[in-house]
């Protein structure tokens, strides 16, 4: 009786908000009373295709409302929804298939067609194609809007994301319906959803960045408006006409509003958003809630979204805020013994939103979860106010001369001189130190640096041991959403010899 | 490892937000890290007691900070805490003490003792009095600070509020632990909590209304002032002094505060509240939350606080707004069959925040929560755009010449009259109609009403057949907090006879 799942949303939805508009993608519109209605035909296409409980459903395409509809009909029947990131190569996709084994495959025809065929051929599952005259409509259509009626539990996982190679190969994260519902509160606490919340589904919905805040919206009862890949013109056009409250912006994405609304023939002002710089500011509404006040925090794919939130720690020392209040964190030495404020060790979690294990990686999932915490891989330090302060991945701590060094507290460092724009370090191998520090840095406009006054600039910040060997100056530091893209930093700066990579 | 307690929300607070304020009584102060520490020694003192999983501990007193860090206690150990309503009769508490069976019983030397006497030769629990030299503080002294690390479900029941008499005795409902978190989060949402949240807790903790804030206030990590019982002049003080953002103050209140503060020598502006009247509004900040915008909802004690939500439902027609985001409602007909929209049914919940039956009630609990619903013994509609109208208790409907009607509905229809300043409706016993329809009614400050003109008025805004029979003029309305007092108005005025009592 206490149970709740995401079918029980949509359900209570279709009865509390059925004229609500759920879903809007171009010129498609669903209400929450479609949006039961077509899950619950879906939910009878999955069964009969073999996609019940503890299947999966592999989606291949771009951002589109059925991503939002296939994972509310898994979680009608206890199967789970894998949204693949598209921009992968034939062979990362070829390896999805092989280790989902999806029932259940709905591709979009189109610029995959080529990847696509072979890959096919190899798979046992029914494959639908999302936007043929003769596919996913006539599909969900044949089978009846009936509630499909199955008992899921909520600890069901419903949703795999794939998430960062951290030993080479790529590893769905499975996230419970309950886990789900659970962050969505918090996110709704901390960015203060209300009733008529409109989300502009920006960013890709394989990210947890951008599904986290697609599926607030749903538990909310809100409006998500799907837009298939950014374009900053249809960005702009859509936050217009639907009024659209948020959105998931990364700071270049800002930039291409900025640019593309430079005229100010869009009206912007329904978003509420961090506060940027102008002309950003003076186009939208400034976001007064505790997120847009202070954005973001610490977070991963394995907790549904944030773990720790700026917004609850705002007067504190920690850079990364406080824990979600559905969770618990510790920060651990290698045998799992807590560690006292001020020192530096592995961040883990535990509480209703951490996921549910890595699809068929059962000694993996044994080794993250094991003592019934899940450990993060990232280090990061309580606060003597006890506040937290994610210091980056396990994997890319720095060693030289013995001493351990964490990119992000030298970033930090170099962010906090007047001339840098942006920084990011590396560690280089090097047969007496074991490693250098090495920072790339994005000079301000019209800054004049120099390698030596950073260099002594860091110093002054943090301890001595930390600061760069070298300095390098760079048009511009390669990105994967909000963070730096090290891989090829490494590659371009000749990073390497990590010792817990 | 998804489970999180009431005891996880205060070890976490213990290391996030050790320093911060938790509760304020009198002089004493509590941090966090204190009330963790303090709560680990009332565990062990607790389990010695013999008050382990499943046990009850029953608190007989005022409003105190222990009330708080018992409940906390009997989380970390899977016990039950049961504050009892200190104003019962000799009897009363004895119906309690016998049908808990507490294993221990914290009590208030004073005006109970004569009371309490008797009872505490007739129990086999411990007996620790709170407010003597060598009594409570003692015992929780003498019990090591450790963790006591008791494997607690988050399901377990942590506390018992005994509810109306609805079928001629008192029964305790129990509240889970998950059940608690899961309300406070829905609060937070609705009241937009954020963090350095201070709370008044200004109405007696053994009632739900101000136990849930209390609850969402610890939940949150915020700081709890608790009031022993309500004196209009010192609970202006404590907002002055501790900057409380939040009370929980009936009109009445309101109205004692305002007196206290006629000359403006408090402070009140920390304080945010639904607007009122001049000089309320300009003593105090008017609360632009969703919560403070449209105030409270439909609530009982057996769903942890509240079901429904003005604040979700604020463009509908229905009178309780929608459902909290952790609940599913429906309507149903007395063979639990789902109503239609705009038919009067029985309101039926499930979802986390629904309480786990009452204690030593197996039959009832089973009657109540049959088919995984929760049968609320209140009568509602949902409207056409999925709104919900909550319109009495089943056992409160008149019938009147074989129509059903509806309490609520005309009291809204009398409280539309601008001459009218509060109405109550009851039903009176007829030989010919079974029931007639009672207006007792307190006209507005020199408003001239007539009884023929308020029955007229009712006949326009409702059916013929639900307006008045008779109109009585009176000076007061007796109420129990929010709502009237109708077992007193039944007494004054002769009702009776409804059909579902």
């Amino acid at each position: 009786m206490h149970e709740f799942t995401i079918g029980d949303v949509v359900r209570e939805h279709r009865r509390g908000r059925g004229h609500v508009t759920a879903l809007v993608d171009g010129d498609r519109r669903l209400t929450y009373a479609e949006l039961d209605q077509r899950t619950n035909r879906l939910a009878h296409a999955l069964l009969d295709a073999g996609a019940g409980p503890g299947e999966r459903v592999l989606w291949l395409g771009v951002n589109s409302f059925r991503i939002i509809e296939l994972l509310v009909a898994c979680a009608k029947v206890g199967a789970m929804l894998c949204p693949a990131n598209w921009r992968q190569s034939s062979d990362e996709l070829r390896f999805v298939l092989d280790d989902l084994r999806p029932a259940v495959v709905v591709w979009e025809a189109g610029p995959l067609d080529a990847a696509l065929e072979p890959l096919r051929e190899a798979t046992t599952g029914k494959w639908v194609c999302h936007n043929a005259d003769d596919g996913y409509e006539d599909w969900l259509s044949s089978h009846p809007d009936s509630d499909p009626g199955c008992e899921v539990s909520e600890e069901s996982p419903v949703l795999v994301l794939y998430t960062a190679a951290f030993d080479g190969r790529p590893h769905g994260a499975m996230l419970a319906q309950r886990a789900l519902i659970a962050h969505s509160m918090m996110l709704g606490v901390v960015r203060q959803i209300e009733e008529g919340f409109v989300c502009l589904d920006s960013g890709p919905l394989f990210h947890v960045g951008t599904m986290m805040f697609a599926l607030a919206t749903l538990n909310f009862g809100g409006t998500n408006v799907v837009l298939p890949t950014f374009e900053p013109e249809l960005a702009c056009r859509l936050i217009e006409r639907e009024r659209c409250q948020a959105a998931m912006l990364f700071p270049a994405m800002i930039a291409q509003l900025v640019e593309a609304n430079a005229d100010g023939r869009f009206d912007l002002s329904s978003l509420r958003f961090a506060a940027g710089d102008e002309p950003w500011n003076s186009m939208i509404t400034i976001d007064e809630s505790p997120w847009g006040r202070s954005f973001a925090g610490y977070g991963q794919t394995e907790v549904a979204g944030m773990l720790t939130y700026h917004a609850l720690g705002l007067e504190g020392t920690g850079t990364s805020g406080r824990p979600s209040l559905f969770a618990q964190l510790r920060i651990v030495d290698p045998v799992d013994g807590e560690l006292p404020d001020g020192e530096v060790g592995e961040i883990v979690a535990r509480g209703p939103h951490v996921f549910s294990g890595y699809f068929n990686r059962p000694e993996l999932t044994a080794a993250k979860l094991r003592g019934g915490w899940h450990h993060t891989g990232d280090l990061g330090r309580r606060e003597k106010d006890g506040t937290i302060s994610f210091l980056g991945p396990k994997l890319r701590m720095i060693k030289s001369g013995g001493e351990n060094i964490y990119p992000a507290e030298v970033e930090r460092a170099l962010n906090s001189h007047p001339g840098v724009s942006a920084a990011a370090v590396i560690g280089r191998p090097d047969p007496e130190w074991g490693q250098n520090v090495v920072a790339i840095v994005v000079p301000a406009e019209c800054a004049e640096i120099t390698e030596a006054e950073l260099i002594e600039h860091v110093r002054t910040v943090v301890a001595s041991y930390k600061k760069p060997k070298e300095v390098i100056l760079a048009e511009e530091i390669p990105r994967r959403g909000f963070v730096p893209d090290y891989d090829e930093l490494d590659d371009r700066y000749g990073g390497g010899g990590y010792p817990g990579a």
